[in-house]
């Protein structure tokens, strides 16, 4: 999506250890108009499929998957990461590695919000090491329902996650995937 | 706002320890229909204010706040809960206490998001203590910016931190503000 393109070279910021700061537009402060361009475009990338719920992660997650709910005219999801150990049986759970934050975490969604037969599309912010996205892929098929696919706002295609995941057949878009970055470059995967 | 009353009456589950569980609509699975003509509503109220921002905090708060960013054309920053007291001199910080974790939380907002001067609309889910507006507002003011006023989906109005702040002389617009509830029974104030 050249739009979200243009945004990450000009207002993104690379930082020391592989990070990619969007705290500008994506991240801690949403640009609403964009990120209503990129819900747009992930309906039009999905909206053959007969979408019924959209899930995704708090926090970062939530804006664009509201966005493409409203867009789709479906209910969104989102998994709550969850410090205690005593996970109560109402709730699907998995445990996620955060590569950036170096710690695994508990990933939590009630019983009550997925169900089998659904067609789930999951919306994140970030693809990377693909952690994420294979703990909320877990929780769909724990739930007996269908992960249609993954729609992501930045992927960096220099980590694995991405083809990984989509060697196992998980249809992965991905609006924007950084093929390399350093100090004082930044390019796309060519389409 | 008639339809989000309904919406809390028919599936809002009251929980020991005066818990409102909305979790089916509003805190966990999004109603997103429900929150676009939240958002709108909140646009009704402040239309003839020259918002220019809009702040929350995470997570919770982020759906209402993103479509309503997006109805009235500004950015929206949502604060994040720290866990580490080691906060850098970039953020604006104030400690929370929330009453329902029975811990105190340091919320941030990194300084290049609010600017002196701006004039900024605070959104979040729930008002009962008062704690979390009382915060987000003293972070506001740390810019220098103005808070125009509040705009919270459900006001547990039997808690004293509505009128604690309008008292303060803050405009706090509810869409929904219980005035009393029990296992078998919830009433609303009455306009």
């Amino acid at each position: 999506m050249k739009k979200l393109e243009e945004r990450i070279l000009r207002d993104g910021v690379v930082k020391p250890g592989g990070i990619l700061k969007v705290d500008s537009f994506l991240n801690h402060q949403i640009d609403t108009e964009l990120c209503y361009e990129m819900a747009k475009e992930i309906h039009e990338l999905y909206k053959d499929e007969e979408i019924t719920k959209i899930l995704t992660i708090e926090a970062s997650g939530i804006s664009i998957a509201t966005m493409a709910g409203y867009v789709f005219g479906v209910p969104v999801v989102f998994a709550k990461k969850a410090m205690s150990k005593n996970i109560s049986d109402n709730v699907y759970s998995v445990e996620v590695y955060s590569f950036t934050k170096k710690a695994t975490k508990n990933v939590i969604v009630s019983k009550e919000y997925i169900n089998a037969g659904e067609k789930i599309l999951i919306i994140d912010d970030f693809l990377a090491m693909g952690s994420a996205l294979e703990g909320l892929s877990d929780i769909v098929k724990q739930a007996g329902a269908e992960v249609v696919g993954a729609a992501i706002a930045i992927e960096k295609a220099f980590q694995p996650g991405g083809d990984k995941l989509r060697a196992k057949g998980m249809r992965i878009e991905s609006l924007a995937r950084v093929a390399s970055m350093s100090d004082d470059s930044l390019t796309f995967v060519e389409d």
